[in-house]
């Protein structure tokens, strides 16, 4: 009951004057380290996600460097000082948990979902990699081997793979984004010891790192676990991130891949766009004007192109507006058969001209926005998924209350608003102001016949 | 007389086995500071050309502060110890000569035309800049603003400018060649004092320049006199360069770009290229092959689709060998009128394939030779020619045999070199292992009917 008061209060202290509801209810303090703390209650099962963040990923990787996050990520595993190299998803398995990692250009996070009553064990050793690595000459060599690995399968043998970062490097040029997540091939073998340790004492303290628990768990429980683990990490100097910016591009960058292992040809356009950090009114029309265009079987692109006109067999429009620098948009279509690329490139053209002539209909605006907060209502009965969303938006600059919010905020984006994005970011006939990136990937043998399939 | 014996004798210890004539008799000893120097003796007039080479460049900035290398350049006439912001090149022309000086992504260079009497003066003038500049705060904002007009003039208000700027950042994807050497229109703002400051201390050593002298000066004269100007700096620790490397490119490339102010539409392939230091034999074929495809009229490019086929009004194959790192290669041509740029690129494919199946006959490679052999012997006449050939091949890490016996090397090319590198790197049916960028510059009103006009 004590606990329904102080959240009550909570809410009436914090809610700003538009609010309705949170979706979340998730608290925050920080701890005297500098460390944020998150907790996001979900009283379903005696179960919790545990996330570690932290403020480091690709995009703060030195020229040469590629893959250094990623890999530091892998090293993470080999052993710290109370953890023995490998024994850390052993002891969580042991536990009846599981964990795993992820890198991206923006973060890197950590996560195990474990039952509550084991949360310090896994805070505990979480604290001690972050404390301090052991970094042992063998499990580098033996790791890189591994990472070398990964990005054979996942790049070099995959076109797809090789595909989509030749057109990321073409769209962020002289930008971090720019280098893929995983490494360049050839800068993979030169990481080595002395690199790892200096990226991860640069990056990883507790003043960097953002912590999320979300499940069966309240602030007033995890308080004094964050404190006697993380809590007792000094804090230490970070480097302010400092990233280069894209030159504006003018013209039409074009890239065509004929490779023997696809079937079936797609395009793909890949567009730079603002993230909700660089501007947060943009961000939500361009997620209202993302569900409208290609969310299910009545969105716009998939209603014309598929079921009327019949040109593609697949369609999808995303945007990704979680970025710490900008966001992106990525448009990929799958002609139906008999349909060349060129042909459906156009007819993309047209489908964005009809919007921005045309605007979207009271209707598709309403039925957007009530996918998409019925999406966020849902996704409050998840466990791991609202650390996901806290984790991906806070660490890229995103405040609790944007995220629970959010739906509100949704419901305020007017039509004229996404025109208007439309208009600014989408425009094939203004290329030149807000160029993308276009990409044929095509089977070998239609190389010789390329543009004049038509 | 003394001298000819001396020369006589340096010829005969130093000349390889298989060397005729050297073409300058340049020679060369270097400072104890480190400071290499080299004089090319031309006497037929007493005037000589004074150049100091910077091992630095463009490729030298770090992230975010593209142009620095350039900028820098234009400090080095803002002022030093004993010579008075903006007095350096009034005090040149006093004494009747002119200098100038440029940045390019491998090195800086300084250079001044003058009568062999005052060379000691500028002699002592440059050392004084390379020993200490002065930075005043003043001349950096103003000289900022002078880059700023100049990247605006060659880039921003010149579509070819930008359009080879985008293209070489396609080709050089995670490469410092990538930027372009006046920098990123947003990253010249952020140029301050501090900045050029350490940027200048760095890289300005006199182990790390390079003192060329050609004219009517001999060793024996030249050697005091760089005792006591360069001579007397200290030499310093310079680092090593550290450049990223070029990943594997599969696929094709392509930038359109159309623009109100382009009245002919032009189509450019840029090629990346083994350069003279990571393969001589590579690099000497590949200049044999750029004199038989484009040197003059009876070149195969400008005979077949100018002459004979009347596709283009002009055409342009260049291979750059000197570069520290990667070299290239530009193919440019002019569609003649109502010939799509997609036809005239589909025709330089089959004009390489000709030479690919069919080779180069011994008329070709001898007639190719004779013109590259009498070029070398006519640079020789020159006064600052000869100084800027081995500026630019010593910085790039040439060496003096190299220039001196060039013409015997280039006579050393075989066709079967010639067709074995074409192979390797210009085959257009192999473009996966040695990706180019293309590039079509257009017109504003072409754009509608873009790849239809054929």
């Amino acid at each position: 009951m004590r606990l329904l008061i102080l959240l009550f209060c909570s809410l009436l202290f914090t809610a700003p004057a538009f609010a309705q509801d949170k979706i979340f209810n998730a608290e925050s303090f920080t701890l005297d380290n500098g460390m944020r703390v998150v907790s996001i209650p979900n009283h379903r099962a005696p179960v919790v996600t545990h996330m570690v963040w932290y403020r480091v990923g690709a995009a703060d990787e030195a020229p040469g460097q590629s893959g250094i996050a990623h890999f530091v990520e892998h090293l993470m595993f080999k052993g710290s000082e109370n953890v023995p190299p490998g024994e850390f998803s052993k002891r969580v398995r042991a536990l009846g948990g599981n964990d795993n990692a992820f890198t991206a250009q923006d973060y890197t996070a950590y996560f195990q979902s474990i039952a509550v009553e084991n949360l310090e064990t896994v805070m505990t050793m979480e604290a001690d990699r972050m404390k301090g690595l052991l970094f042992p000459e063998e499990g580098i060599l033996s790791e890189r081997n591994v990472v070398v690995e990964e990005r054979r399968q996942r790049t070099e043998n995959d076109p797809r793979g090789y595909f989509f970062e030749q057109m990321r490097a073409m769209l962020f040029v002289n930008h971090p984004y720019g280098n893929p997540v995983i490494g360049w091939f050839h800068e993979l073998d030169i990481l080595n010891k002395e690199a790892v340790q200096s990226f991860y004492k640069k990056w990883y303290a507790p003043n960097n790192a953002l912590l999320i628990v979300s499940g069966d768990i309240t602030m007033k429980e995890l308080r004094p676990l964050a404190e006697k683990t993380y809590g007792l990490l000094p804090s230490r100097d970070v480097p302010e991130r400092q990233w280069t910016e894209v030159p504006p591009l003018l013209g039409k960058p074009h890239l065509t891949l004929h490779h023997p292992t696809i079937r079936q040809s797609s395009l793909t356009r890949l567009y730079r766009m603002p993230s909700y950090q660089q501007n947060k009114d943009d961000s939500l029309a361009l997620q209202v004007l993302e569900s409208i265009m290609s969310d299910g079987s009545t969105s716009r692109f998939y209603k014309s192109l598929v079921v009327e006109k019949k040109l593609a067999t697949g369609i999808q429009f995303s945007y990704n507006a979680s970025a710490f620098s900008d966001g992106t948009a990525t448009l990929s279509a799958t002609p139906a058969d008999g349909i060349s690329l060129e042909k459906l490139d156009k007819t993309l053209d047209d489908e964005w001209r009809k919007l921005l002539t045309g605007g979207v209909t009271a209707e598709e605006l309403r039925s957007a926005k009530d996918r998409m907060q019925d999406a966020a209502i849902f996704a409050r009965d998840s466990l791991a998924g609202p650390a996901m969303i806290f984790g991906h938006e806070l660490i890229t600059g995103t405040t609790i209350d944007d995220v629970e919010y959010w739906p509100q905020m949704i419901e305020s984006v007017t039509a004229e608003q996404i025109q208007d994005v439309a208009n600014r970011f989408l425009n094939p006939d203004n290329r030149d102001k807000k160029p993308y990136v276009t990409g044929y990937l095509l089977p070998q043998e239609e190389e010789q016949g390329e543009g004049e399939t038509e």
